[in-house]
């Protein structure tokens, strides 16, 4: 076995971190939508954590350390944190668990529900141009001018461990509901969320087969799996999946990632329409575009659930209005 | 303590009966809407029960005590309702169960979503007009040519018995979260579920205050607790809210309601639509416009929420793409 960032034990640790402050998202099923993919799909509708989103469970993880390790002291300035809009509002909410200043930096173009929320939790939100500037060169500039501790938003082990909280919880549940999944399929941005989970996953279910899913244009998780080497994404029109347009994975996430998947599927943005809509009418849930690529690959047909168990990870929910009127009107 | 055609145990015996059939769905608060509205807002999102609403609970109960009597014999020719189509899904997924026939007689003009998933279910649909046709003549006319067991709506002791199981489980989950709610509000159409919730939520929480919502033109249920005798509503435009717009309340309700509700609000379409996309934001559900009266009493401040913890009861999700287009344009 490689020397991963993290192993099962850490999520563990982590889950005893996040236990009464991360809600225990429900695993949601539909009969209608069973019968009509001939096989059983049970969602983790992780839209329905705090702050819309996973990235609440792994945020908690990291700050909730630094407090365990006494950090907070007169010499504290707070964190730091640079994200599209999910991690931003899960370091916000830690941050205010705790007590501590938080300075978010967002793309100006980010949903407005992301920018506004982030705000409403009481962080300084720093505002940045995506196509002219670095995120991570303002993170870096401002955790050394005012002694800020960074947040990462995926390539940590801290935060892969309490994502992973996710993928434990779900297995949990399956096992009480007496359910081995054949298939898992969740979103990969920098690959935080997949790889905290396939951890958690391969532990409970040996046999299961976990797959990424991540949007057209921007498919680097799949090509560096094919390629065994970290690839980065080649500039490409904007995507609606805000959540997950990264750079490149991690380079923590992708040893795990090797180690775990059997692959990644690439999805087309008219899926994504396509699986809102799916959430909207058949599960009652608002999923953000990156939130639902797992169901799209699905209804896509690029990943076969007949006569399967399948656990999907809708993992957000923060969509503008605009957005679900596009997903309504798309079908 | 007057007569009344349930107890609090009828609804322990319903509970054992739909116990693993019925989803336990979960109750789900938003931290950034508590903050707004000042108080701690527990929803209960019975928007995910099967078939997208607490009808399932009613119908299972009766068509399992059906069967407990033993009556699916030879000389069974199915059951029939009526319903604008939550009742008919109900219905529908509990004969499907229970492997017998299902007609449901629903209004034309229902819901798109409602028509096909009771299709989808296998039952046999009879559309009626609304305006010009009586839908109990039709169903009593259909259950006496076929012999045809009628699954009432809500006059029903088992169905009102069911119906309670969601109070029954809202009320364990606040106590596991040592929470005792002052306040509980609920939407009326016949009276079925509020008089069952309340009569489970009063034996857990003698003080609490239950109030009901109905939509404005369709406001029986306020006049009639308010006159103490039931009242019928006048001819009026068509609302939104078609899941609880019925003639007139209960003979078998409206006593249970005159002994343990506060009152009642009439809520006001625009109310309702606010609602909606308060939902869909804060909460990532999409509840139908009859689902979320007790929200629009809120956000109206209808009902003051200020230092108080209270329960809302979100009973049904099942709202066509159109109507969500039109909540999410509303605001």
């Amino acid at each position: 076995m490689p020397n991963l960032a993290i192993t099962y034990p850490d999520i563990i640790t982590a889950s005893q971190r996040i236990n009464g402050h991360a809600v225990v998202t429900p695993l949601i099923e539909s009969a209608l939508l069973n019968q009509r993919l001939g096989g059983r799909i049970l969602f983790k509708a992780e839209n329905l954590q705090r702050t819309g989103s996973f990235k609440f469970r792994g945020a908690f993880n990291k700050v909730c350390k630094l407090y365990d390790q006494g950090l907070f002291n007169a010499e504290f300035n707070g964190v730091v944190a640079y994200s599209s809009g999910n991690h931003a509002q899960g370091v916000a909410a830690a941050a205010k668990h705790f007590g501590i200043a938080a300075t978010i930096i967002m793309p100006a173009d980010a949903p407005q529900i992301k920018i506004s929320n982030t705000k409403a939790l009481g962080a300084t939100v720093v505002l940045y141009d995506r196509n002219n500037e670095d995120r991570a060169a303002i993170g870096k500039q401002l955790a050394d001018d005012h002694k800020l501790t960074l947040i990462p938003p995926y390539d940590d082990a801290d935060i892969i461990a309490g994502q992973g909280t996710l993928g434990l919880e779900a297995a949990h549940q399956l096992e009480a509901l007496n359910l081995r999944p054949d298939l898992a399929i969740s979103p990969i941005g920098g690959g935080g969320l997949i790889s905290g989970i396939a951890t958690a996953l391969k532990n409970h279910f040996p046999h299961i087969k976990i797959w990424g899913a991540e949007p057209q244009n921007y498919d680097d998780a799949c090509r560096s799996l094919v390629a065994d080497q970290r690839l980065a994404n080649e500039p490409a029109p904007a995507s609606i999946c805000d959540a997950i347009v990264t750079p490149i994975v991690g380079e923590l996430t992708f040893p795990i990632m090797q180690h775990y998947l059997a692959g990644a599927k690439a999805v087309r943005q008219e899926s994504v329409l396509q699986a809102m809509m799916c959430c909207m009418q058949d599960l009652k849930l608002i999923v953000e575009p990156g939130g639902c690529v797992g169901l799209a690959a699905i209804l896509a047909s690029q990943l076969e659930v007949r006569d399967k168990i399948t656990l999907v990870i809708l993992s957000g929910g923060n969509a503008d209005p605009a957005m679900l009127t596009r997903a309504l009107r798309a079908s």
